[in-house]
């Protein structure tokens, strides 16, 4: 089914039934050995690692790095759906995103240092025949309505829940 | 290298040479036929999708579920620094994290919805011999130092450039 008959579907889904729009998404981490852990997002699992240079053991990207790698994807495919949308032609798209990390945060060396992400940078290279005013339009619609570029920009409060299950 | 060992290795560089605390990290996404993205975080390869659901190929975790990993897993290596630096024993840890996300956002179906997650929680498994006191102690200096957490809880400026390469 190509895209736009899939959100035509979707969208006459939810206008019959508005309570579906809601949808919840989860991902499950165990801790390993050393800093290695394993995420399962539904069918599919990965594997989230430090590099050495701070004890991890490399054995997959850095959490930082995914959440750079999830704004970077999050934003080609919301290129994808605005483009279908509005019928601008993309030849072909990449996005780079970037951001500046203080290791004094994480490690705990300073205390005023946020342990976030700053300096944070997205660069999309379209390629395509349109004009430019043409996917200046779609890069307002695409930041208009992608959900990473969301997340990045604005407070999300986020429940913390502990459990002990103790050592049996 | 023990990770106490290695992040009093980066302590003692960067006391003397504390303009390398900043590390600038990086991701590149490539999007590929439909909403299916390759992307690149240093050796690291994964591919992310959307679900058939709504158009996409299914074959590999949404943005929104890597955000969710990202998190998870953030906690997860932030558990395990700050458990050696508090000498805190853990013996297995899992965190569980969660979200909505409103489909009319992304798709463009209702302008005033915040194309974002919200609804975050995070639940934290943790077995050990320790007391809920100590583990407790622990949590608080996790999420005082969980950069994910500090992605999540703070805006983030973002920078955007749309570069257009024309077709050859």
């Amino acid at each position: 089914m190509s895209i736009l008959d899939a959100v035509d579907a979707v969208r006459t889904k939810l206008e019959q039934e508005p309570g579906r729009a809601v949808v919840r998404m989860g991902a499950e981490a165990r801790l390993e050995e050393g800093t290695a852990v394993t995420v399962q997002a539904r069918a599919f699992a990965l594997t989230v690692d430090e590099p050495v240079s701070v004890g991890g053991t490399n054995t997959g990207p850095s959490p930082v790095q995914l959440v750079l790698a999830s704004l970077a994807s999050c934003q080609a495919i919301t290129y994808r759906y605005w483009s279908e949308f509005l019928g601008i032609r993309l030849d072909a798209l990449t996005v780079k995103a970037e951001g500046d990390i203080d290791q004094r945060g994480l490690l705990g060396f300073a205390d005023g240092v946020p342990a976030g992400v700053s300096a944070v940078r997205v660069t999309v290279t379209v390629e395509g025949p349109e004009t430019a005013e043409r996917y200046e339009e779609l890069r307002r619609s695409v930041d208009a309505h992608c959900p990473l570029l969301d997340v990045f920009t604005h407070p999300v409060a986020v429940e913390r829940i502990l459990e002990i299950a103790g050592s049996e």
